[in-house]
């Protein structure tokens, strides 16, 4: 059927699966003029003029982004985050007026991924022309690997180094958190 | 942003949200030769070359479609469902060897949906070729109104109803199923 040459690339976007491709196929369909073709457009046009920022690695249509061009942003301060959508995650929090690294991954010895295949070497010379990077990496054995590697390099530059705090999320029940969230939160308590 | 004009369109497929949008932006972008222009192809054509079958209201490429077209299917029997997904799950079972009819919705007095807003016209004259219809709407109140309408346009024809029987669903535990399936599947026990 000529429905399933469409329902099988929808299926294979994160978040959807055969069904939920099969309904945005048939949704798509149901309505061409307002939803399919739009859709088309912004694909082709997005898919176009999209560009990697060559200074912090975002995703923008000019390079350097518009984030790096936003002269009102403070240049002491640079975020290193793993991917665009953490950027964009800290983005939507409007907490952060600083720049951004994007490393582009994690180093992890298991899928054997080494300085040589992220952005180290960039961020090394972005760290020679800023005061603090904050590092907003994963909580996990490799973002903190990455997080430890990272710290070392800023060190030797002369450059203050900070990460996220860990702890408690907002709205967190203490009785349903792992373990570890509770052992850390209970370790970096602070003081009313 | 730019990645936004494509988040935003991504986000309104059924299933997917502002965050799931992004996900999917992201990764088609970051897989652009395998998966963004597939995915724009697929699209386009798909778009430009699918028709609602006359007969029976699927969606394919001809018009009859390809089921109403396919001579080993039984004639006799007519399956009438509400949606093209409806047709697409019976299709996935194998268990069904005769045609469809797709209704394009139901009755339902709240949303101002009569009979003259279906495609009843349509399947009172394909009722006239066929011996026995099974009714494979919701078991929704607006469903069984349209069961109900249909059995007796059915009825007048001399042609045999049936509908796809309630009861529990396989692998459904007793405990968490509503009141009204257990009713309904006790007052259609079987006998062993």
């Amino acid at each position: 059927m000529i429905l399933d040459s469409l329902i099988e690339p929808l299926s294979r976007l994160p978040g959807l699966g055969k069904r939920s491709g099969m309904r945005a196929a048939l949704y798509l369909l149901q309505n061409k003029e307002t939803r399919l073709y739009p859709l088309i457009e912004a694909l082709k046009h997005v898919g176009d003029n999209i560009k990697t920022c060559e200074t912090c690695g975002n995703l923008d249509d000019i390079s350097p982004c518009s984030l790096c061009r936003d002269e009102t942003r403070d240049t002491r301060l640079l975020c290193v985050v793993e991917q665009v959508s953490d950027l964009m995650a800290l983005e939507r929090t409007h907490a952060y007026k600083g720049h951004y690294f994007v490393l582009g991954g994690v180093l992890s010895a298991i899928d054997g991924i080494g300085p040589e295949n992220l952005r180290m070497a960039l961020l090394e010379k972005r760290l020679q022309s800023c005061e603090e990077i904050i590092l907003g990496l994963s909580a996990t054995v490799e973002g903190q690997t990455t997080a430890h590697y990272i710290a070392t390099m800023a060190g030797h530059l002369g450059v203050t180094v900070t990460a996220l705090a860990h702890g408690l999320p907002m709205g967190g029940e203490l009785n349903y958190l792992d373990d570890a969230t509770i052992m850390t939160a209970l370790n970096a308590r602070r003081s009313l």
